[in-house]
């Protein structure tokens, strides 16, 4: 099985990097979030002088067994029009990753549909769609492993393209399903808590959601290991991001997470390795019901509140001029040592 | 007296932006704040295509006479040091302004310093700081009518060079002092919940201040019209900001707001004339305490919560990218009707 080493910050670095931030020309603590996410990606970079390098997102796109019960508003086909879409520009993250200077990388992780060869989509297709895990495990543990490699290969990719920071997005009609599963599974939270809209259910839709999971979770005869539950609720696109995330740190690299569904893959990957929190960025918290309560538990603190759920990796892209200006802070704000200013704390 | 002849938005117009909106290829509603800072903004510009040019961060400074009461933690010499700082650049603005593309344009509204002809900053001096509240007027019905118009001539130069979105930052200590007793004196929110550290006093420190503030209120004894209190509360620097606001708005620009004196500042604008709230987009609720308070009593929503509490218009600065995504959404975005893909919801 694929494990991930991953090196913690070290606390006698964070002296230098706290005194440094303290002393630029600022009433102390009044850069608020970004002195705290300067401070941690000082400590990711283990530098004074840190530097994010070729952005890139990272959207892998599935399908999922479980919109056979009609748990989504979207049809299933929505997957690979809106991948496909994505390719050719015009959709919403596209204009994101063009602002923002990220390179948008697609990839095909279990899409129920022939996508052509020459599309600009990468081809790491597990399957044509997850089982329904009303019935059964969503995947198998080969595919499980599989779908883990193909995620951190991924990242392997643009690290070498001279990437150091790293959001993940996704599509896939169904898939917040899949996460209000681990959700549950991984935090204790009360099942209906974990369960939301998605792309826009009504209330009764909302309702038979929720009843077709609580089925889902009733039925569930895994071996509730950790790996066990991701492959029986999970996604391809979900368990590649996981791989990716995990690789991501495991490669030092700053990790922004999006919403609902990257955080769920960002808390199945902190039960694999918690390690890998100390690489992440929580970018945005959306309106998906039960997104605030997952990240209350895993001790996140989102950069933004737009009230976005447009999955994607959007709210991540949307993040990143706050990440950059924590970077820019550091590097270029004069300090109190070296300025005509009187120290005014 | 001068007076601002704001035209409010035409609402036979709301139908076909919303239109516009609703069939971008997302769910709708799906990108939350962006789209209601899109419809703000072709509102704003009567146009389905906006753009954002040539942004303006309008920085005034000047000395508040209150301070001699020691309500502020920062010594007097403090302002024109920051003001001098952020002419050399340095400074946590510059890297901001750098960042988004904003030029900054410095004006010395009333430092107590004779500050150099040559140091890059306009000089718009009323006079050598304000007087002491606590025992009369900060300023005489002359020197506020003035501010105002220096404020409003400011923003037709940096509309004059085809700029159509601005923001306003400030230097001065004491001005949270004087922030807090407009607020007081516009909601009726109890004073003492109007008060907050402002640049960093401890609790001793801030219960001197909120004892000064408490006697300044009870002893004033003007004439309780709008004009009145911001002249006998108000920092020249913030009834600039007052002017600027309210004449951007006539030009129909949109207004980025700072932290909590600028929010002040537009709450004093909105007094003199309610229509300029349509042009102000509220870029970020800081720490200090009563500014989530006073956003409310506006109806305010801010972009951004970062917990800054810098002023020179950083938290407006910070927002921008926000603003231009808001922008970029309704310009670039594929609609339902020209995408191959199915409308789902």
């Amino acid at each position: 099985m694929k494990t991930f080493d991953i090196i913690p910050p070290d606390p006698r670095f964070d002296a230098g990097i706290i005194d440094k931030i303290d002393n630029l020309t600022k009433p102390k603590g009044s850069l608020g979030r970004l002195e705290e996410i300067a401070l941690q990606i000082c400590r990711i970079q283990r530098t004074l002088t840190p530097e994010l390098r070729n952005p890139h997102n990272i959207l892998f796109a599935a399908d999922h067994g479980i919109i056979e019960e009609g748990v989504s508003v979207s049809p299933k086909e929505v997957t690979w029009q809106q991948l496909a879409h994505f390719a050719r520009g015009g959709a919403g993250i596209n204009f994101l990753c063009a602002q923002h200077g990220f390179r948008l990388v697609l990839v095909d992780a279990g899409v129920d549909y022939d996508i052509p060869r020459d599309a600009g989509i990468i081809d790491r297709k597990i399957r044509r769609s997850t089982s329904n895990f009303l019935h059964g495990p969503a995947m198998t543990p080969e595919e499980y492993e599989k779908a883990m490699e193909e995620g951190a290969a991924t990242v392997d990719e643009v690290h070498a393209a001279g990437c150091n920071v790293v959001s993940f997005g996704e599509m896939g009609c169904g898939n917040t399903s899949a996460s209000s599963m681990w959700m549950h599974a991984f935090t204790g939270i009360p099942l209906d808590r974990c369960i939301g809209a998605g792309a826009g259910l009504d209330n009764p839709g909302i309702r038979h959601k929720a009843d077709v999971l609580a089925r889902a979770w009733a039925g569930y005869s895994g071996a509730s290991s950790t790996e066990d539950i991701i492959r029986w609720f999970g996604g391809f696109e979900m368990v590649m991001a996981v791989g990716g995330m995990l690789r991501a740190a495991e490669l030092g690299m700053t990790v922004i997470v999006d919403g609902f569904i990257m955080t769920a893959c960002m808390l199945a990957a902190s039960r694999l390795n918690p390690d890998v929190l100390h690489y992440a960025v929580f970018g945005h918290q959306g309106d998906e019901s039960g997104h605030r309560l997952m990240l209350e538990a895993m001790g996140a603190k989102p950069v933004l509140h737009l009230g976005l759920r447009l999955g994607e990796g959007s709210g991540a892209v949307c993040a990143y001029p706050i990440l950059q200006s924590a970077v820019r802070m550091v590097n270029d704000m004069d300090s109190f040592t070296t300025a005509s200013v009187t120290k005014y704390f």
